[in-house]
């Protein structure tokens, strides 16, 4: 059983989470091997994964064919989950620290029946599904009052802590809101209590007139190098329109029609990265405000990516303090090409 | 010239540091290669560093026997500095965040003359000598009323964020308190102030008496996992006495017996961890009580060491939770063999 712990003196949460320990990691058994046959997430092996709680087909397309709807993107349970649903056990009071059961849903989005390595990969409709599921999961979940945060995210390549190749992201949900996301929340409802601005929209807008961090620009999407960029060629991508909620309910969630473009436009700035980085080990997570009823409008959801080209040591890990030695404005000039 | 950016939304701090990026790897062009005479740390080739600034032999035992006082460790600034001393340039105030110039001081402290790929080959002498360089070095800094904070940390293996195998730690002197070390210092004043002790005396005590993540005893120090472990197999090292300060000039500094037997200690935890865990690469970092004069009685100087056997991915850098895959129980157990 997986354990919440918080450290009295850091303030840090950890969840203890034995489990994942025995998960399989095909990077340290099979480098640089492509084999759809033990793929677990090929399409042919869905047995070897929990039952499906979302599956995404081309739609109406392949039914009027007359063929049986494949799957494209499928949503599943996370066979080592790091947290898990209906964990609520008694919550034990430490003499120092607190521990609960770490409660919550952990679900994996495979974003392709082919074995593909690489977002860049797959088609225009697995990539607009990808981002759909991402948004339905979300919208799911959130209806669910126990639940006050989803965290979207991706790990690609052994250096970014993925343990299998096939092209796939997470979600975990959680009982309350992680801090950092609170923390950004603060700065954001700070800002717009001071001025009456939002500030990650000031902020785009700045980014924007300057020109010198900004790395592509599409319809509704710009990407840039944030100002104090943790690591380099971090890009964060923003909606232009206001968007507090990436889930349905809230303010603002995407269209379809959005969706499809974003997933083309962080599909386009992940193969640059890919080009001129020779096939970085990244990650990226989706920032959105959380479940519950309170107002967020002051705050924009936003997609932050990170190549792993340095690594945090000593340094980072002992002080909070990152450093970074590719500055944003040479990054952003490099992605812009 | 580096700088220090704070970011407006997750309020972190980042150094950007430009010249870093030339540094060279040798973990990347020579992986398992030892050869002393490529290695910019060991005796003979002391011309390819920054002159020391800082040198510890053996003392009069040497000198007696008429040979030349050969070092055992030497400090010397890093040639790759991520601060620089004097780097005060003018504030700018952007739109969106601060920027400075990134004002320091980044010193290598070099653990012993001969090549050394690990710390556990070290002689007694040089562990003493080392850790001695550690206190001292912040003592001196410490008398600079313009640097508020030392940060002493090691990196090992190239996982670990370590580009020269060559046994060396790292020290980073800062004109502010980094915040995870203002947040420890928080957490123990709140609690000193509500009752009247010391929330890391206390961890201490509960810990010894509870014993299951209880890793080492010596005379003067104590190694534990902590209840809430982000990595797997952290172990904190805290003295038994209260001392809060590791440099001169507060209370409690470490004498020199003590250095010594701290120096033994934390070898053989590293000599266990190297054992158990397959040689990991590592990290390692001193936290102590500011430079300033304001009174910190109430917080305790301690190390964390953790090898590098996980890796923060989307969730952990998405939302500042960690996930762990060993309980901390389970590490001490492993640990105490």
């Amino acid at each position: 059983m997986s354990e919440l712990r918080q450290d009295p003196v850091s303030q840090r949460w950890v969840i203890i989470a034995q489990e994942r320990d025995s998960r399989p990691d095909e990077y340290v058994s099979t480098p640089n091997r492509r084999v759809a046959e033990a793929c677990p997430f090929c399409a042919g092996n869905e047995i070897v994964t929990p039952e499906a709680v979302a599956v995404y087909t081309m739609g109406d397309a392949l039914a009027h064919a007359g063929q049986p709807p494949t799957w494209q993107v499928r949503v599943v349970p996370n066979k080592y989950p790091a947290v898990r649903h209906n964990a609520n056990g008694p919550v034990r009071n430490e003499l120092f620290g607190t521990r609960v059961s770490a409660n919550g849903v952990h679900e994996v989005i495979i974003e392709c029946p082919q074995h593909a390595a690489s977002l860049t990969e797959l088609s225009d409709d697995q990539l607009r599904l990808t981002w759909t599921a991402y948004r339905d999961r979300l919208s799911e979940h959130a209806r669910d009052a126990q639940w006050k945060y989803g965290q979207i995210f991706k790990n690609v390549g052994s250096a970014a802590g993925a343990s299998i190749e096939h092209t796939h992201s997470q979600l975990i949900v959680l009982p309350h809101v992680p801090s950092d996301i609170a923390t950004e929340l603060a700065s954001c409802r700070a800002y717009h209590e001071a001025r009456g601005r939002m500030l990650l929209a000031d902020i785009l807008a700045q980014e924007l007139a300057a020109g010198e961090r900004i790395v592509a620009e599409s319809d509704n999407f710009v990407a840039f190098c944030p100002f104090a960029s943790r690591f380099s060629y971090e890009t964060w991508i923003l909606p232009r329109r206001h968007s507090a909620y990436f889930q349905r309910g809230g303010d603002g969630s995407p269209t379809d029609v959005e969706l499809g473009e974003l997933g083309r436009f962080v599909q386009k700035l992940l193969a640059r990265m890919e080009a001129v980085l020779n096939r970085p080990a990244y990650n990226f997570f989706l920032h959105t405000a959380p479940f519950d009823s309170a107002p967020y409008h002051y705050y924009h959801w936003h997609v932050e990516v990170f190549p792993r080209l340095t690594k945090a040591a000593g340094f980072e890990w002992g002080t909070g303090y990152f450093i970074n030695p590719v500055s944003p404005e040479e990054a952003a000039k490099t992605l812009r090409g």
